[in-house]
């Protein structure tokens, strides 16, 4: 396993957004961008979190990512509207298009914003949650490259295409935020790392048969010869594969069909074109009644979840953000682990940008 | 296995037809039952068909569902409704609340109706696809007994909670309709008749852990002792339990919640009330855009998806409602076949309701 340094969150922030104005972004964007990718360590998404700048990094020199490039509202109603991202950061495009869905919740009872030719915009839940926070119903999607094999297929045709969902709730919001894919890429690389096998149900060789071997997974989706990793459901239909597929093509609708963007399995085969597509909704919950009675019969509900009796063995149930939240209470004042990898790439990015690196 | 019997498309509709109006429904509900419950036979899901007459018939005898109900808007804006169903069937409420759900979507572009005090209505499917004939997108979901265990839990508190979104498209429509649970109740049942071992993920004893016994779940399930069927992902987390458990507590918010109805956990558990609760949803996806080019990229989209490469021994990649479709046009003007013990139960029940049964 990787070693982990300590680093101020405060100074952490600051970093990243000292390396986002760098790039030629200003303050604002840069703060946003900041924002989402700590929260992700925050949350203890590592995958989604600090150790994505290199890809960014990159994304940016060969300009897939345009630092300069404004979203913009091409098509609109008073409860919906289509943004061309125009090559912006993801962070940028998600949140402009999340609180266009609010504006628009609150003046309409809901809106609805689907975005095409965005890029990478860190976590999911991130979006949804910035309409919980407004006592709002959030609900956030995006396509991604496609790993993801549909069922009875041997090439990967959909991405990850993470669904997530907020809802206020007391004492903590109700904040689902997960892939359509049985697992991510990052939990291949972990097992690859580790050199253990995977176990059944999460991949496909480039037959289209169940793999255990990370590694081969792994290299067969970089180089595109077949294969990947499996829907919410595994290979197959026993165990309901076909329904994390259809998930994965139900975001495709909302965020690539509906902008008129690229399709999953369009998304990052072009050179200097990543071409994603997000879909962002908000839902005031007030059009179905009394907002205070239906937040409090819904923060019941999650207690009888949460006070059922346990597995056993187990000794808690989780309502879908708690973990989440309580990592983020710890580390918010606190610090985030970087392990030693993402460590050394952002000193060398620093060094490559001419931004001082404090940390110490 | 059972023994079928294949009978006239026609004259089982006009049986149950009869058979509801027996039971005091007027002309026009009896046949939207009977068009709702001969849907799933048409397209081969018989355990949603008219084998459920069964327990349509008790629950009508028990008052659970009241032939006389009828259910009443209670709360209203231009996008948004709840609809209390005073314990109508559940196909009424079901085919009300999406006519109005499609109504707005029309006039407002969208329309969400929330559905207390109700009954089992069916699949999901028929509803999300009245929206789709219209040119609409179309989403529907219903809570149901809660007989699928939260992740890390020993007790069932979830129902099996589908989830049903349908989209336009050519040469067929998208069709996605599936229980959040990995598997339904009456995949058990045929485990249990055939005397199989269950396969491990798909459901847990009343101790929480993985249970392979069909028999033994069954009846912990009916005698509420403990355990159930696994959520979407199975067993733990590590095939995603926890991510098919989430999607089941979003079906309770939008159902249950958001009416002021019963969450699934208190389905079915009081004398007398079945209390279910659905949700629908109807979007007019040309507030996106021009809507003849966005159903042609998405025929396109799914066109690719069909045409991959196909897993090694596969011959076909299926889009979601393509296998239902295919079934129905096969049976529409021929014959659907019924189980032995299904066609006893219905000439039981003609018996006792004084309906003349002419099958043969």
């Amino acid at each position: 396993m990787a070693n982990y340094k300590e680093i101020k969150t405060e100074k952490l922030k600051n970093f990243i957004i000292k390396i986002f104005c760098s790039y030629g972004l200003s303050n604002e964007d840069s703060f946003i961008v900041a924002d989402v990718l700590l929260r992700a360590d925050l949350y203890g998404i590592e995958s989604h979190g600090v150790q994505r700048l290199f890809r960014y990094h990159n994304e940016i020199r060969k300009k897939m990512a345009d630092v300069h490039g404004k979203p913009e509202i091409v098509f609109e109603t008073g409860i919906s509207a289509v943004i061309d991202a125009n090559k912006a950061m993801g962070h940028i495009a998600g949140v402009k298009a999340m609180n266009l869905a609010i504006k628009k919740a609150k003046e309409q009872g809901c809106g609805m914003v689907s975005v095409r030719n965005s890029n990478h915009y860190g976590i999911a839940g991130y979006y949804s949650n910035m309409a919980a926070v407004e006592d709002l119903i959030g609900i956030c999607m995006t396509n991604s490259e496609a790993i993801t094999v549909p069922t009875f297929a041997r090439i990967a045709r959909i991405g990850t295409n993470p669904i997530a969902i907020a809802m206020p709730a007391d004492p903590l919001n109700f904040s689902y935020d997960a892939a359509t894919s049985v697992v991510s890429r990052g939990k291949l690389e972990l097992y690859n790392k580790n050199n253990e096998p995977l176990p059944e149900q999460w991949a496909l060789d480039a037959s289209g048969n169940t793999s255990i071997n990370a590694g081969e997974v792994l290299q067969n989706i970089s180089n595109k010869i077949g294969g990947g990793i499996a829907p919410l459901g595994g290979v197959g239909e026993l165990f309901g594969g076909h329904k994390g597929y259809g998930l994965g093509v139900i975001v495709d609708i909302f965020s690539a069909i509906l902008s008129g963007g690229l399709t999953s399995n369009y998304v990052q085969t072009m050179p200097g074109l990543n071409g994603i597509c997000h879909y962002f909704m908000a839902i005031d919950y007030g059009i179905f009644g009394e907002k205070a009675k239906i937040k409090k019969s819904f923060s019941a509900f999650l207690d009888e979840l949460r006070n059922s009796k346990k597995a056993e063995g187990q000794e808690r149930i989780y309502i879908h953000g708690e973990k989440e939240v309580e990592m983020m209470e710890k580390r918010k004042n606190g610090t985030i682990p970087l392990n030693e990898k993402t460590y050394k790439e952002l000193l060398d990015i620093a060094a490559e940008q001419g931004v001082v690196c404090d940390f110490d």
